[in-house]
This record gives C-alpha cells, structure tokens and sequence, in this order.
C-alpha cells in the first residue's frame, strides 16, 4: 500500500504493509517552486501581499519522484502495491478545464496569476471572506453555525470569490474549481471526483448541498453559477476513486489499475494513522500550526470551531475541526528574532539547536516563576476566535526577563490557546475523551508535558512520524477492500501511545492560575478593538 | 570652581570657570565597592532581596582622587579654586553618630547590613512604604498630595521603618540618619546640614516640619521619635555650608576654608547646568531611568507625581519632580536580552554598537508600520501610576515582526510615558513651557526626534555632557558669593541649545493615534489588578 502526503513544501510518499502498518520504505520530493509569493515563475509579474500559489507540475513530480524511490527503498515489488492514497494541504484549490488540465498550464494564461493554484494560506482573499460572512449573517444562512459563524479567507468561495472579480476572463475559462486534493487523484485515475471532507470544510457542502444560487448571486451577479465548477456529489473518505491509469502508473512505476483512494486532507487523514477516529477522540496536528480533528456522535454548535462536516473523517460521524493558527511558527520566529548570541554559542557547544538549549532552560523552572503570561495570537487566532487580523499580546516582561522565561510564556501561551478550544468543545456539550498528538511538536517532550499540565489530562501520542502519509495508505487499504471500514483498518494498521503524558497535579493547579489569567487576557483583547486599531494603523502606513 | 557628581557607579569631578560655566577639567574614579547586592564587603553576611547598598569610603575615595585628578586635567592652581559643590544619587541614606561616623564604620557593626548606606535602589522597604502610604490616607495626612498621593519605598521614611524593625539596636546607634548629599558635605565641611532638596523630596518635609511624632507613633511606637535623626532646618539650596577643612582640603589637595556648597540631588542640580530654572522649564535627564524636574511659582496637586518641594530647585518657587522608572534601562535590555546574532555581526562589521544598528534601522521605518504598542513598565512605573510592581506590556507582535520594530515600539513606549506625565501637570495646571533634555539618551538622535514628534513641541538640549556636575559647580559659585544667585549663575555659566528638535506635523498626527492607544492600554492595565497577580504569582514560587 501506498500513501502520499503533499505538504506545503514538499511531498512524501510511504510503503506501509497492509497487514500491521508497518512502514517499510519512503521518500519526499521538494517542490522546485515551493510556495510561489513574490512573481510567476519565469515571468516578470509580481503578486500582490498575502499570496500564495504553487505549481501542478510540481505535484506531479513527486508522484514520479518519491513513489518509486520509496518504493525502492522498501524492497517491495511493485506488483505486490494494491492501492495508492493521498492526501493534500488544504483549502489548496485551482482553476481547471473540464478535461483536469490546470489554467496555469495554457500558454495564454500562464501569465496570469489567478490563472495558478491558489495554496492554503493564501491570504489574500480577505475581504470577500468578509463579504461572504456578513451575508450569511444577515441571511441567517443554515450552513454558517456549522463554520462556527464565520467561514475563512483560505476557503473556496473566498478564494473563488476573488477570482472572479479581480480576473473574470480566467473565472470564465475555468470549468472546474478544484481542490488539488481531489485535482491529484484526477491525474492518477482520469476520473474527476470530489472528496466528502474538502467539500465539506473547504468548500461548505452541508445537508447535501452548497449554498444557493440566490446568495451567491446576491454577492456578485456573476457568482450565481459558482457552484457548478465544483463539480458532483462528493465521495465518502475511504472510497474507491477509480483505477491507476496508465499514464500514472508510469509516473510512480506503480501497477496500472490499481485501487486509488479519494482525496483527503493532511489533517484529518492523520486520525487513522492514529488509530483515533472513534467519537471524542481529538487529534491535534502540532507543528508550525495545529490542526484539531475529531469525529463524534453528536452535532452541535461550537463557537468558533473551523467546522463540523457530517462523514467529515469517517463515515457515519461527525467530524470537527479547530484550530490553532501559530504554534511551532511562533516559536521559530521567536528563536529567529529574539535570541541572543550567547545563547546561540552555548547551545552550538553543548550540541544542542537553540531551541533544545532554550527548552532545557526554560523547563528547569517552576511555574509561574517568569511572571508572565502571553497571548498567542502572533499569526491571528482560528479558533475560538475566528479573527486574522489579532496580534500577539506578552504581559509581565521586566528587566530581569530573560529569553528562556519569554520562550517558556509562549509555549504555555499555545497550550492554553489548545484548553480554549478543549473547553469550547465540551461547554457546547461535544465531549473531547481523549487528546492525541501527532505532528513535528511531538520531540519537545517538555512541551508536551506543558500540555498534558494545562489541560490536566493524559496525552496520548500518535505512533508514526509519517501520520499523513500512513493514514493515506490506511485509506488507500479501504478502498482496495483489505478493510471492511476506515475504522477497522486503523485499528490495524494506525498506532498510538495511550497516555504518554500524565498532568502533575501539582503543576496543573498552578497553570490553572495562569490559566485565569490568559482568559482575562484573552477575553479581553477578543473583541480585537485595540488590535484592529493597531492593524489598521499599519496597513495605512506605505513603505 | 568644583563640582563633583557621586553617581551610582562612579564620582566624576569638574573644574570650572565661574565667569562663563567653561569646564576646563574632569576626571572620573570608579567606587571599589560599586552597588553592594549581594554580601558585605569582607564578609559572608548575604544580603536580601532587593537591597542594594554603598560604602562611604568609596565616596570619600572620589575626593581623593577625581578631585585632584581633574584639577591637574585643568592645569588650574588650586589657589584659584574658590570654592566646591557636590550632588549625589538620592534618596541615599546612611546611619550615623552624633559626629557624623558612619555606623558601618564602627568595628562591632560592619558586619550588620543595616548599618551600611542604603543606596536609592534599595526596594527593600516597600511593605513599610505602602504601611506608611495607608497610615497617611487613612489619616489624610497633609503632606501626602504633595507627593502625588503616595510616598516611595526609596525614601528616608520607609527605609528608617525597614532600619527599626529589623535592626532596632543599629537603629539605637543612629544619631543620625542622613542622606549621603549632606554627609559628603559634613565631611567636607566638619558641620552638619541638611538640604532643602533631599529634606522636601525625600525626607517629607513640608511647610517647615517633618511628620508628627503622632503619626509615627502610630506606625510603630518606637518610631515616634525618628525625626529626632534628621537634624536641624534645611538650608536653602545654592547656601553655604561652610568652610573646607583642613584634612578635606588634604584629600582633595584644594585651599583650606574655601566655600563649600550646601549638598544637591544630581537631578535636580542639573537645571542649573541647562539653565533651565525658570518656571515651566522642564528638564529631562534622560538616562537609564529618567527624572522630571521643573520649577512652577504655582503649587498644585500632580496626581502621581514624585514630589512638589517649595525651593526645592531654586529659592522663592515651587519644585516639582516626577519620574519615569525605566528608559534607557529597557533599551538595554532589550539590546541584551532579543537582539539575534546576525544583528550584533551586522552592527560590529558596520563599525557601529548594536544600539546604533537598531536605531537606524527603527528609524527607516514610517510611524506605525511596526503595529506594535507597549507599555514602558519593565521597571514599574514611577510617575504617574507610582507602582512598582507593574510590567510590561507588547501588543501587536507578529510572526513579521523584527528586533528593529520592537526596539521601536520600545523607544516610542517611554515618549508616550513622557508624554503622559505632561499631560498630568497641564491638566493640574502647572504650565510645562519648555521641555529640555538632559543625560546620556540625548546622544541618539532618533530618539530625540520621537520625543519632539510624541510631545508635539521642540525639545531644548543641555549644551553639557557633565549636566550634575557643572550644576554643582553653579551651586558653588553662588555659595562662594560670584554670584547673587541660582538664576543668575545658571544664566551665565549654564547652557542649553533651544528648539534643537521640532516636531514634524504628519508624524506627531500619526503618534496622536498611536498614543490614543497607549492611553487605552494604560488605564486598562494602570489599576494593577492583572500585573499585580502576575507578581504575585512569580514572587510566591521559590527556586
């Protein structure tokens, strides 16, 4: 079995054997234009602030690249692959013909950049985001609860949105608006589908159906068709896309005609990698943001969640989604910006990367000791709040802080940021039973007792450093029928850690002071008031 | 004419001409012993938290050194030298005998820290300041408006109360309890005086008398009779103390019985030296803390500020002081504590020190871009809040956001506390009608520029680098008669350039928003509630 995993900046392709998951080979291909911010590639056009676009071709090239070198590295002849999986960053959405072929790929539209695969973070659609929300709002349209009242600028009729209006002639080429999610599993069977989950996060299919024609059309004459570019009825997560075509399986020296899953998204698809899709079980994705997924029974309103799909990570469950949108970017950037070359010389001597050496230092404190607590909103805040536009707030600095004791603030910043949402969750009546953490975090063990002490509950770990990939081939086991069901094959083939980390009750008592103190804080700047003001006077000010 | 400036690390002398302020001589000697924080000198008696103390003998090592080091700079005759001022750090306290010994000095008592000068930064007598704070309001105490509504943790009072109760058999030795200006001039002179400067600001002397013994009393029964050990009647700044001693004029190789000014804080001497003595002449002096001082002929209630003192500056007006309690000391931090290894490469290959670097870069910047605000509190906030245990506050970080924004944010963070503390006198109705800058900061430009932008008036700048030490000089030339008086002398041996700063209109429109917002998160934060628990937090966790 095969899974990949197309990342932000590179895609990973694992061997995983059906019968226990184990991983038995894999490779990652970097993408030659990685994300594509300031010009077209081999153009002199310049984007404009908050884009973010990618390449097709460099998708493809890691189907060619690192599916037969993991493939190699495994041992496994090709002829014993009965299936391939994928999954995508997400929303990572593109203009197409309605035979698949990217607008970007015309020669008479290569020049134009909403001609080009617009990435997740892609932040440029902002105001129709807010246009789109206000009009539901007013509308009371059935589908916004279900975003946590407000939908994103990342997500496709945001994205869409703004393709229309600021380039009508490529909106007008474009038949299909496609996540690259299900645009990939396109090139590998030669048969368009739409997955069950990017419908439903990204591109707001609830009750089996999109928004209607008279909202679209009411936010721009022209939108009232949208929908027909996103294609038919979406396939449940687990399903049979098609069958490996030729063509692909050149690319990946794959057997032609084998089973290819339906599209997914690098998040959700981590919950069987896992073993974690049963109700409550909420993973948390931790690397440079953290993605919170969780299937349950019941449906409700969660304020400020990212969104509750029904099949939306398995079939026949709920399935929601939150956010955290700085984690480990927050941390990086403060180790880039706000480190001293000492501490930089001592942790070169010691072996250790600076963010080791800072870890060490800040984890021989007592809590509380910094006298500080941070808000950790340095890349706005997706959940509870819902808002891009907040900024990070530090309380309590004095002379005698030191970067260990700001580092320490930011990382417990985080975890509070993660009870936020736990407790969002279980106040509107969705019990969270059990935490489980995949992600790139996960080797900071003093940030993960820091969670399990905040949250005051055990953490579990997810049991593979590919999960995105392994859930990927575990999806991709279902649908060439190894598995009744995505439950039963993770129970196989995923893996994780019970209670890796237990809460200190001792320090969980002293977090929640700090705790209190954070949603003072938090509450306090959560109307965004000062920050917007801020903002604003920011963005007034040209270069 | 000498002056000589005891500072907190280091006395500086200088030899200048009365006819025209010219200073033709200087010379520096560092106290051995610098700030004694953390055990006797010669012992091993540790001292608490936030003490800090001095060694007499390291002052009286100045005299012996930077004296007749700077005289022979100056290529003066001593025989022309007709007279010496001296200013020193207050409120610097020393225990002493009925003949000015001090009781660190005396064999049996070296070893008990109480016995030893407490130096201004000695914080170790706040839960005495804020008893005697509550006895004052409680029993509306008239002197307490006149020190903005709460008197300093750093003054006589609270650190004889600390002196009392912890050691009441050194506190029965002390036949005096005096600050360091006038000892230095008691050891010059052979005769005690006490200073009108140090007596008003410091020793809450009011309308001709200490605190009443019924007051004291209250505090503490043995306390009643405390001002028992302040000496006699103030003596009006720019005064004759007396005459040089033989065996001072033997130290400082200076003609025996020359006049010797009544002792001065550096601060306030410094007007003098700017020739800023008149009424609504603020001065700055801008250094690792900043200290207002200003003449005024109306007395008014300043909520928060440091102290109104009639003569306290010059006879015959009403002295005001207010303060900011970390300036130049943040920026240090800062520099110390956040600034990146490629900014120090960066900086050293340019030839500049980091401070510089960031400067530049700061400056490059439009008003606002950096979308940042903060509270300049990493040292509390002495005016007009008059609380120490507050903290800092960052708004508005991103994960774009550089060193040179936050260094920004912080340099434009102490103008708005600058600007706070204006807003408070006019709003009193004390005229602030010219704003000139003294101290080290002066020398960066940028800042300067801020300062003019933020106040939205020109700032005027001494035309000395040795501002204490030439007001030193001035106060001597009018104790030994050269001139009438402060005014006069000031008038012609002080200097100041006018106007050296003016504000520009479309960045002081753009700080009026940006101080809005200080303003905002000021009085969110001013009542302590969140900064306070934080403190307390931190100050209940032991290592």
């Amino acid at each position: 079995m095969v899974g990949v995993d197309f990342g932000t900046l590179s895609g990973r392709a694992v061997v995983v054997r059906v019968s226990d998951g184990a991983e038995v080979g894999g490779a990652v291909h970097e993408y030659a234009h990685r994300v594509i911010e300031e010009r077209l590639p081999g153009t002199d056009v310049r984007l404009g602030a908050d884009w973010a676009l990618q390449s097709p071709e460099d998708w493809r090239e890691v189907l060619r690249h690192a599916v037969p070198e993991a493939l190699a590295a495994s041992g496994v002849p090709a002829s014993q692959v009965i299936g391939i999986g994928t999954d995508f960053t997400a929303c990572t959405v593109l203009p197409a013909t309605a035979d698949g072929l990217p607008l970007c790929e015309l020669p008479e539209l290569r020049d134009r950049p909403h001609a080009w695969p617009k990435l997740w973070k892609h932040h440029a659609a902002q105001p129709h985001a807010d246009r789109i929300n206000a009009l539901a709002e007013r509308r009371k349209e059935t589908w916004l609860p279900r975003y946590g009242g407000r939908i994103s600028a990342e997500w496709e009729f945001a994205k869409g949105l703004q393709l229309l209006e600021e380039d009508p002639e490529v909106y007008g080429h474009a038949d299909r608006w496609i996540e690259a999610a299900d645009w990939i599993v396109w090139e590998l069977t030669g048969v368009e589908t739409r997955n069950v989950c990017t419908a439903g996060y990204k591109g707001v299919y609830q009750d089996g159906g999109y928004p209607g024609e008279d909202f679209l059309a009411e936010l721009n004459p022209a939108f009232a068709g949208f929908t027909g570019k996103l294609g038919r009825e979406p396939v449940p997560l687990g399903g049979l896309a098609g069958r490996l075509t030729a063509r692909a399986a050149r690319w990946t020296g794959l057997p032609e005609g084998i089973a290819v899953a339906v599209g997914n998204v690098d998040a959700h698809v981590t919950a069987a990698a896992a073993d974690a899709v049963r109700p409550g079980q909420m993973v948390a994705i931790m690397g440079t943001s953290t993605c919170h997924v969780m299937p349950s029974d019941r449906l409700a309103e969660v304020p400020g969640m990212c969104g509750v799909v029904r099949d939306g990570i398995v079939p026949g469950l709920w399935g929601y989604e939150a956010g955290q949108s700085g984690v480990g970017d927050i941390f990086a950037w403060f180790v880039e910006t706000s480190v001293p070359e000492p501490y930089a010389r001592e942790a070169a001597s010691r072996g250790l990367t600076v963010h080791e050496h800072l870890t060490e230092l800040a984890a021989a404190q007592k809590v509380g000791r910094h006298g500080m607590v941070a808000l950790d909103w340095h890349n706005g805040n997706r959940s509870v709040l819902v808002d891009h536009n907040l900024s990070a707030v530090i309380v309590g600095q004095t002379l005698a802080t030191r970067p260990e004791d700001t580092y320490r603030a930011l990382v417990e910043a985080t975890a509070f940021g993660a009870r936020v949402i736990v407790e969002a969750f279980e106040a509107a009546g969705v019990a969270v039973e059990e935490f489980v953490v995949a992600g790139g975090l996960l080797k900071n063990r003093f940030l993960m007792q820091v969670y399990a002490d905040v949250l005051r509950r055990p953490l579990s770990v997810i049991g593979s450093g590919q999960g995105p990939a392994l859930g990927s081939a575990i999806h991709a086991a279902v649908a060439a029928g190894a598995y009744a069901d995505i439950t039963s094959a993770a129970a196989v083939m995923g893996r994780r850690e019970r209670a890796a980390y237990l809460p200190d009750a001792g320090r969980a008592d002293a977090y929640d002071r700090l705790y209190a103190e954070y949603r003072v804080l938090h509450d306090h700047f959560a109307d965004g008031e000062l920050l917007h003001r801020l903002r604003a006077i920011r963005n007034e000010v040209t270069d």
